[in-house]
């Protein structure tokens, strides 16, 4: 009989999204009357169709497929050289030095936030973030991974920094982070390299949320600070840059510099590693969608892309002035397509959450939904029309 | 400082293709008068370009993405309801019943062959045959997993059978069978399905290849064996039903039925863990090739499909001839795009790769590059074109 991987019995039987559409469902046949009221700021799904530029360049990969002259079958698993060559040119026009040869072409930053969790071994401490996206937690406890968690709180901003009497190996962190909409400084991220060079930690890096950090001071990527190509693997994602949640891509940068010691003394490239997990468990993202990423990552590609983010902004800014006029504590909101907020009157979050969906009919995400120092916070998502979105914040302006 | 996963270690550098792809650039740098007279049928990628069915829908669900009122983000992680079903009615019209509940949409059955490795602890006892797609080892070592072999050889047509001495926990089985295009009776899957009940096993039933199995009497899914329910887990895909290797689409079924008790003895369902695995690691496979995916499974598209499979056919049926004329013992080149063979003259596999490409300019595949059972033999592909798979067999006429 075979032994199954019983550390799935140690994650949660219900995803956090699954428990708020099955909660939304229930109102909404209990309140029939009510169903087509209801406004979704959970969920952080995009809303703006795709750019022009991926559609005409979709259509035209299509007919390229069309015919035995341009048809493409298998390619590299990598991802083909000219969208791992525009990866990096997007990092060089942010100021950032990537090699293409490190950057490896994914279906999805969350994939691959979990799928680089086979390359370490078992007996190794994590550093999660609290309140942190469920997926890294579930990834390691499926794993069977030893996790410790680091306390993001109204006292730092959300924001958690390097404690030396903690050793960790592993370290994941999000900036702008999902879900606080908190964003470090280069200072701040120094202090991470610093922390992970002194240690010999790897930092697992997420930026899928980069492309919504506006002005110079901020870093988009963990890059910007000398060093980190010698402790840090960096996500990305075209989910929320290009509105890809349902089209799928994203990359990963493992640098050739991350190398370890095996037991036997062995080196060990993380890069060689991730590169032969791919090749060997993955098959590709699909070529008509390369080449329409490819199309995205141009300056013009771009431009449209930053008109849609400018869209989801404006609703931060409307979200933010509400909190603000209601002297609400909240962080993201600049920055970050996510506000999160502290629910007012002392409640917890899973309350607020049944309270606005009963009483004005939008949708949040309760913050105990990404662990215990979210218990008394709420998130809101900029992704939605300026119409609901407006409306939704008028509803909570009469509420409170 | 990060303990890495050092099972990496125990897999060889260079994956099989790769090697091919290293000795045939090596080859037409050598001798550049040659190089346009290569013909490549070794690496099982497709030629012939998508069919109208799927370039259509295709380029219908882009027109959608690029429209707000029809937009989609987020999908369901385990593929849109309306392909699960045209799945599960693709089944259906083969005489077999699933349940599209238990219908998994994914990007590839390498990612997902490769990611169900996951699901089980590391002290089962995994039973594969050799020759093999070398995936399943692959994955396997990479996992730290415990392999026992089952010979694949002439004496048993390279099918091997259950041998109840042996007690696996958990059996990867391939019908139409890649690399040797040998494919299972049903009777010979009911002795794999009895053998799995009686000693509560798990099949993992690989039939990327059921599309290419024609008339009746041969089974192309192991659930059209009464009780592989309890037992097997299938993989397909659209990569060579459809000429998707480049567009990346396929569906895993693991039936409710599935289940084994815990340690603790905890009833632990296969489907609800692959559920949670695919939930946590995995966004869903693009929007616009699901919708693409629904119409291929359609009557109309599987007709286009067939035309294509025929074509390929045709090739394969000229590849037998050959090898026939030439006295030359071989499996596969019916129900197969396959065709593997024994190397004339006492040759091993990658003397006669050497000695092919050299003398006649045809790449195959070293069948020592499936395991120790294929040092003697060797597989070509049908998928090239008409001409030059005739080319090909020419020059091979000529040469013995």
């Amino acid at each position: 009989m075979p032994r199954l991987n019983e550390n799935y019995l140690n994650v949660q039987d219900s995803y956090l999204f699954a428990e708020i559409a099955r909660r939304v469902k229930s109102y909404e046949e209990a309140h029939p009357d009510k169903a087509g009221n209801v406004i979704r700021l959970g969920i952080g799904d995009v809303t703006r169709p795709l750019t022009k530029s991926a559609v005409d360049a979709l259509h035209k990969a299509v007919d390229e497929q069309a015919s035995a002259e341009t048809f493409k079958g298998y390619g590299p698993e990598q991802g083909y050289e000219f969208v791992r060559r525009a990866v990096a040119d997007y990092y060089g026009r942010n100021g950032v030095s990537v090699d293409a040869d490190d950057v490896f072409i994914s279906d999805g930053a969350k994939s691959d936030t979990g799928n680089i969790t086979e390359l370490f071994a078992k007996d190794n401490v994590i550093l999660v973030p609290d309140p942190v996206y469920p997926v890294y937690v579930d990834t390691n406890t499926m794993d069977g991974k030893k996790i410790i968690y680091m306390n993001g709180t109204e006292e730092n901003d959300f924001l958690p920094m390097p404690d030396h009497s903690v050793k960790a190996d592993v370290i994941y962190l999000c900036s702008p982070n999902n879900p606080t909409g908190a964003c470090y400084s280069k200072a701040q991220l120094k202090e991470w390299v610093d922390y992970a060079l002194a240690n010999e930690a790897v930092i697992l890096f997420d930026a899928a949320y980069e492309a919504f950090v506006s002005g110079a001071e901020l870093p988009r990527s963990i890059y910007a600070v000398d060093g980190a190509e010698k402790c840090a693997v960096e996500f990305g994602s075209l989910s929320k840059t290009a509105g890809f949640t349902g089209t799928r891509f994203s990359y990963t940068v493992v640098p050739k510099e991350l190398a370890f010691l095996s037991s036997n003394g062995e080196k060990m490239s993380l890069r060689d590693m991730w590169n032969r997990r791919q090749s060997t468990k993955f098959n590709g993202t699909p070529y008509i969608i390369q080449y329409a990423a490819e199309r995205v990552f141009s300056e013009e590609g771009m431009k449209e892309c930053m008109e849609n983010i400018a869209y989801y902004m404006e609703n931060a800014r409307v979200i933010a002035e509400t909190l603000r006029k209601k002297n609400i504590p909240f962080t993201g909101g600049v920055n970050s397509p996510y506000i999160w907020f502290k629910c007012p009157n002392g409640m917890e979050s899973w309350e607020l959450f049944d309270y606005l969906l009963e009483n004005i009919q939008v949708v949040g995400t309760p913050g105990a939904g990404f662990g215990v120092n979210g218990k008394n916070h709420f998130r809101l998502t900029s992704f939605g029309t300026h119409e609901k979105t407006k409306e939704a914040m008028e509803r909570f302006d009469r509420l409170f």
